[in-house]
């Protein structure tokens, strides 16, 4: 199963157009507040809204790493030509329409979400929302179709649901909730996937997708592959000390009281000998491990890993959260920052400390998840700093909201929501043959 | 079958994506020139093309009447956050890639046409294309599918294929050469259809696609109704000298050799002495015409129409163009405007002459269509000038070029390539039910 | 006498900086509206202007060739950055303030004209003035001095002022009529420049400033080279039917009643039989002419020219101006474009149409006068045409609002208020010697 | 005196002037290098300088607070528009070419310095200064005659210097060396200014100006107000312990080795009882201190504090800068920072001290003098911390390379090279009289 959960392209674009369309009616609505008076806008059924075109929270999106959309310019020219506004595109899997897809509970709850996304605030500092907009029926109606997940079967023909997003760095990064429950209906052990690493990907299953989804797991595997652990080693060789990245992981997935199993992903460049080492060392962390050989043998290569979680889950678990909802958003992100990304503490930019004051002292945000944005590439917010990072501080420079998911996004370092594409692109490889219509170069 | 003839949303986030890759493309590889020296380009296997950020012709696309996007500005921002340059964004419809839909032969075809796109000029005036961004193979991935014409069926159960694109006024709006070829040998009739009005979407199908396509149509049906010709008029009843607009057209389609027959779309409203006036009149013009009741009655209300049109095939054809191709840029525009649209002659802006003069010169452009951009609300470029304009010149303010598609695209009056959102959009009425998931609003 | 008639920097400086005073009260103005409410407003003593940032009048002033910033964008950045607008340059020159000095009266009449300058305009298209925006005191506080006329002697001890502004095809292009007044009071003869051609600068002195001094003008003096009539002739010598710019401008200011003299200014390289020819042509024109050889000799070398103007002066003159100021706006812009510049007519740009329309209906704008913005290297809009062009049409594209000067002033074709730098600019070649502090290359 | 010491506007305009020359150079250059090929522009006797638009040093000046234009876009439009880049306006106060005047010996150094302003980097990094565009010469000529400072009388009669630059919050805020070196010709005491409080202005005269000029000062008078303390005491009265941002700023200069001399600056509203309290706590924190009633009577009410100067003045001086030459950038920061501060570190921003880092490896800066630039508000960087901050670190987001004057600018905090204009500005209460010619509002 591929990385990318929303296989369909119908989906993705389902969640962009709905998106942008609250995009269009935004900027819609700032040019025909400026062009009309208020008698003139009554006429429309329009009330002013007074967006503060320097406090507008959402951005559009396109399902690109396109740095150049990062920051933009747009309602350039005459009257009739747009709002003249400072704005962003982000990459689309980072809507916050994935997020609702991904923790809605149903068709209904999702309509009700749609209603609260905050596209900007007004002069006052109020928010305002899709609703406000009126647009957030037009957007469920475009994203009606995507809430029933998709049924696919993997090339063996075992069922798998493919359900809401990826990039856990960036984005919610979990299969959805809906297919989770259907998941758990169907069938004797449901298996579901976190994006990424277990400092991110984990972290947000634990804390924000099991709690909204009122489930609770009994084993988290951790995939560790041979090459990724000399990476963050620092070596060309696995050595007894250098797998402190995979030990620290293994410790926070025990603090939440879930039985950890790690997966060794086996390579062909891989030797039994340092299979053998980071089986012990895994289990000397406290966890089950098993080669699974399932790039190589499919389902067969995985009978042991099988084994392990199954066994796993014969055991008692004791789940606990992180940190109870009632913790206000600086300790909890402190708390995060010092047990899951091993940081002295962290430093909030002025700008985001404000925010964070606003939003503590404001019972509106009282139940929102806390949903972090970091690299992926390291337990840091500097992909560069590899293996487990000491002595640092966690720089939060800004802290979305996103009023339809409900959650509270601090920004960690420099990370965007719009990736770049690099000067090697993977399109420049990618052909199709004319004559069987066969499409190359996409792995 | 609905105006908008791409039903599946698909089909046109399709094209969106796939035009959309070669602005990233575009906007990563002017960032990556900026930032690298040859040497380390060369490193990338990649040759500096310098493209000239003050003259590039391509755009981005959305599906949306976004007005705020027509003019923006990108890049904003440090050395990896893009190109800083002045951009655009259009409507998905009027991509060029959908004119190439239209109007390819194959997939080959189709292949060969994405390696020609035009996005920008380099410092010397020369063309940079999609294949000099290495982005043409996964454009043509990213269409793969949508060469295949999508076989609906009417409510009725005829069969009917979607295939491409509307809007005449700023796209080629026609339905695609490869649905029609297919047609052609499944059926004893073929109907396909041009949007909007005959000035534009006629014109087009007649000098372009009929040309392109190497086919000879027998019959142009003309849809009219009894409102448009009130409108057309100037008042609220039809009287004879008022049907110089229906007159008008009818002679335009005269020209080509094709038999005229007029439909005359009944509406609950209509008198039966106003659908007899409007025969009267189309008939006197030299055309066949009967009343349609499709509307009230589906095909069968249609039987009249369908006789009319049989009947005119069986009429010998005498088919030409309105001009051969040999005829030069300005020439092919000055001959459009005075016998399709009736105007006195053509106004140039200076940058649209300038570049006028160059596409004469150059043989490459030898064998372009010429394809108008025009507002389809009127036979002139001013909406609000209705019935038959006397006494006005076409202003033609740019000339665009689809390399791919090789069109030159002459732009009258201040029509946009990104529609604009109105104050009351249909948005605001639309919404789900989200007991049963059914949307309403939509008409 | 140097062709940058404001001599002192000082002055040309006050200018600029009380002008752009303007801009930053309007910046400053619009910010704060959009960060306070009505009721924060009213606690500094501010009601709303609710300026329409898409209709700004007025952009600032630089006295440098500075494309780079005729179209800017401003206010980027977040609530405390300026109110973020589209925005624009021009040279210091071209600025209104320059355009009052050379019309003020005095100081009193100075401080009424400075409440009227119109920055933009609100919501409901009113204008919003310099006395809105209570700017107006300050800004003639800072142009206080520049009222008293600069005496300066030529390098022959003759006294001469120099007051107020150069580029008649930009800006006002006249010595002041306060300095005009005073050498009427203190000399028998009293001579005054007005900039470049007499298509422009005679045209403006005659109708524009002529009229609001209530000055009766006796002679004209249209200086002519033999270099400049080849350049208008098209070649390298001078033929009798290549002199036909002269003779145009000759009858242009035959129109007015004002008695033209030719001054032949010598150049080392004529010959007399160029001299000969040249004032055959001109008296056959109906002008009195003599050569002149300031440039050689000073004072000596003009004293035929002074006879000739000195026996002009004693004809009777039937002054009379081009149009009443009863004539609309677009009526006057015709009679210019074709009595004075020889054009077949005007052709209107929508918008500018749009405009002139509303200034002929609003009895505010009744006694504004008419400043044309033209090229001074054509009798037409466009530089490259030479010497008496004919079969052309006059394109005005926008008409700016000067509500202190009363000026509406029509722009004709390409020419911007902010001029260029060239690729080889002077300033490459100017220093300054350190032991001395003699300044060379200025010349 | 007023704090303005650039008294006569043509100065600084002058300084304005020759700036933007610069600047308009600097965008000209960048687009006729994106418009020409190489062999044209050797045709011009230019060769490509390949500046980097994202990497550019310099923005443009004007004399006013002017938040609007922190942040713009230039160069928008078509190849004859200028460059396309991003731009910024500072206060023509805070121009390294005021910090030029304020350094240099004479014209012959100024000439020097004016080569090697760095106006930005080409696209490898390589320095691109004012010589590289030619347009040093033009500079000095513009500058030449301010480099003879004015020579004012005060009031009384006392001769005094006005020359070189004020706000020494942002920039170097001292009276020139070159003035200085007259006024220790002339006369047996000399006095000299600085900018703001102690902890800027007298830090850079102590580690920049005195070090540049050579100069060994003797006293170090600091200004002190009961209101001033008062407000850094936190409340209405003076009290002992509230005097600690006065004892802090004494222990300062006591660093330098200069004696300080407080001057107790006698307000109407003071008490006796405050000025023997302050003066106490002055002479206990090892300060001579004298009340000065110079406000109310002129240099009769100086005589104490007068005499306490030549009192300390026969001290003998241990003058020793805080740091030596040698000494790396961050730890020179570092030092100014707890020392004359008081701050516990330097937290340097990721751009900032890459920056420093390269300028620490480049002997090319090894002689660079530090000038802080920092809010005069605070010992801090956050205007609203009083009296003498505890607990804080000093959060360094950018360091400016002034390549003529040869500083090194840390910015600290958020602190702007562009002021703004309040919601009341003075501005609205300045007005003429028209009868006498008289300026109100101005106090």
């Amino acid at each position: 199963m591929t990385e990318f959960s929303l296989g369909l392209t119908g989906d993705i674009n389902d969640i962009m157009n709905a998106h942008n369309l609250a995009m269009v009616a935004l900027n819609a609505r700032m040019q025909h507040e400026a062009n009309y008076t208020d008698a003139e806008l009554a006429k429309r059924g329009l009330r002013r809204l007074d967006i503060d075109p320097k406090n507008v929270e959402m951005g559009w999106v396109l399902d690109f790493a396109a740095q150049g959309l990062r920051n933009i310019m747009i309602g350039i020219g005459g009257k009739k030509d747009g709002f003249l506004m400072q704005s962003k595109f982000g990459i689309a899997v980072g809507s916050e329409l994935m997020a609702i897809l991904a923790v809605a509970k149903d068709l209904a709850d999702m309509r009700e979400r749609f209603k609260h996304i905050v596209v900007g605030y007004d002069r006052t500092g109020k928010r305002v929302t899709t609703s406000d907009l009126e647009v957030d029926g037009a957007m469920t109606a475009w994203m009606r179709n995507t809430i029933n997940p998709t049924l696919c079967s993997t090339v063996e023909g075992q069922p798998c649901f493919v359900h809401a997003g990826p990039f856990a760095n960036i984005a919610i990064g979990q299969s959805s909730i809906i297919a989770d429950r259907i998941g758990l209906k169907c069938f004797d052990y449901h298996v579901t996937e976190s994006g990424f690493a277990a400092d991110i990907g984990f972290e947000k299953f634990w804390n924000v997708k099991a709690r909204l989804g009122g489930l609770k797991p009994n084993v988290s595997v951790l995939v560790a592959t041979v090459r990724a652990l000399k990476m963050h080693g620092g070596g060309p060789t696995v050595v007894p000390g250098r797998c402190e990245n995979m030990v620290h992981l293994i410790n926070v997935i025990k603090k939440s009281g879930i039985k950890p199993v790690v997966c060794i992903n086996a390579f062909y460049t891989d030797t039994p000998a340092e299979h053998a080492l980071v089986k012990r060392i895994a289990e000397q962390a406290g966890a089950r491990a098993a080669v699974s050989e399932h790039w190589l043998k499919g389902g067969d290569g995985a009978l042991d890993l099988a084994d392990a979680v199954m066994d796993a889950c014969k055991e008692e678990v004791d789940f606990k959260f992180l940190y109870p909802l009632e913790m206000p958003l600086r300790q909890r992100v402190e708390k995060i920052a010092k047990e899951v990304y091993g940081a002295d503490g962290v430093d909030w930019a002025p700008l985001a400390e404000e925010k964070a004051k606003k939003f503590e002292a404001d019972p509106l945000y009282a139940d929102y998840s806390t949903m972090m944005v970091k690299s992926h590439l390291s337990l840091s917010h500097e992909p560069t700093w590899k293996g487990v990072p000491k002595g640092w501080r966690l720089p939060i420079r800004d802290v979305l909201v996103y009023g339809g998911a409900k959650f509270l996004c601090p920004m960690a370092g420099a990370i965007s929501l719009m990736p770049g594409t690099s000067s090697d692109p993977a399109y420049r490889r990618i052909d199709v043959d004319v004559k069987t219509g066969k499409v190359s170069g996409l792995f």
